[in-house]
């Protein structure tokens, strides 16, 4: 997605190795015009999935996830990354670690929200290991449901998370920006 | 807002003493296009006040923030409750007393989100006692921008949320469900 690439140019910024700070208009300001057409990107890309439910991770998946429900006609839901007063024991839990954070997450979502044979889309702010992919896929299996695939805003491609998705659980990812290598400050995105 | 009380009628789930569970289309699961006409219904309530940026916390403010902003064509800007590696040392921060989770907060925002003269405009998912809504302002008047008032999903009328931020802040809120008494599993709106 040619905007979000200049996006990402104009204001990202590397800050350690591997790591890229997009908090300008993804991570905690939220560009909504952008956002806006990410949902409008994924949404079409999976149209002819017949789509039941988008699922996102708490807090930076939130925003894309919205976008591509909204756009696609249904619900979204978060997972909780800790349990809160009102989530109660009816849930389903899988473990994720984030290299952002450096802590292991539990993933929570009722029982509620995902339920039998629907057919889910998972969407996600950054897709590097696969460690959270693995744990929303777990989700949704735990329920009954299918996963469809990912829908990712920004691929880290030096890092073997596409692989996990497509061999290992045999899922398809559409990425809306992939990067090739953070060096240097430098953002180099794959070439398509 | 009619359908929103319709919803919480039909859905809303009394727990306990004064608490509301609406995880099945806002803390949780999030019905899309009730969000989007609470976005509508805030743009429209504020729409002459020059908003400049919408400002929530993370996760459940996240979705009807950005409806809101999206509709007011501004960015939008969510508080992190925890700090995270990427997140610097360059930010405000408050504390706010959860009631609902029981813990303390420490409310985190880049200096770099708001700015000095800013208009802003605060979403939240909740008023209850106001706790969140001070920690906000907080955030506002550290950067030296204008907190304009507070768009709420839900208020709990028979707490004191209103009057901490009408009578003490001097600011305005508009809500768009007002609870006045949840006892025995039952919900009573606010005669208006």
């Amino acid at each position: 997605m040619k905007e979000l690439e200049e996006k990402i140019l104009e204001e990202g910024i590397v800050i350690g190795p591997n790591i890229l700070k997009v908090d300008s208009f993804l991570n905690q300001q939220i560009d909504c015009k952008l956002i806006q057409q990410m949902g409008k990107e994924f949404a079409e890309y999976f149209k002819d999935k017949n789509i039941d439910k988008v699922l996102t991770v708490e807090s930076s998946g939130i925003a894309p996830a919205l976008a591509t429900a909204l756009e696609l006609g249904v619900k979204c839901v978060f997972a909780r990354k800790q349990q809160s007063l009102t989530t109660g024991d009816n849930v389903y839990h899988s473990s994720v670690y984030s290299f952002t954070k450096q802590v292991t997450n539990e993933l929570i979502v009722s029982k509620n929200f995902i339920k039998e044979d629907e057919n889910v889309l998972m969407i996600d702010d950054f897709l590097a290991n696969g460690q959270a992919a693995k744990g929303m896929v777990a989700l949704v299996r735990q329920a009954g449901a299918n996963p469809v695939g990912f829908g990712i805003v920004i691929e880290k491609s030096f890092s073997d998370g596409r692989s996990v998705i497509e061999n290992e659980m045999g899922l398809e990812v559409y990425s809306l920006a992939r990067i090739a290598k953070l060096e240097d400050g430098k953002i180099t995105f794959v070439e398509e």
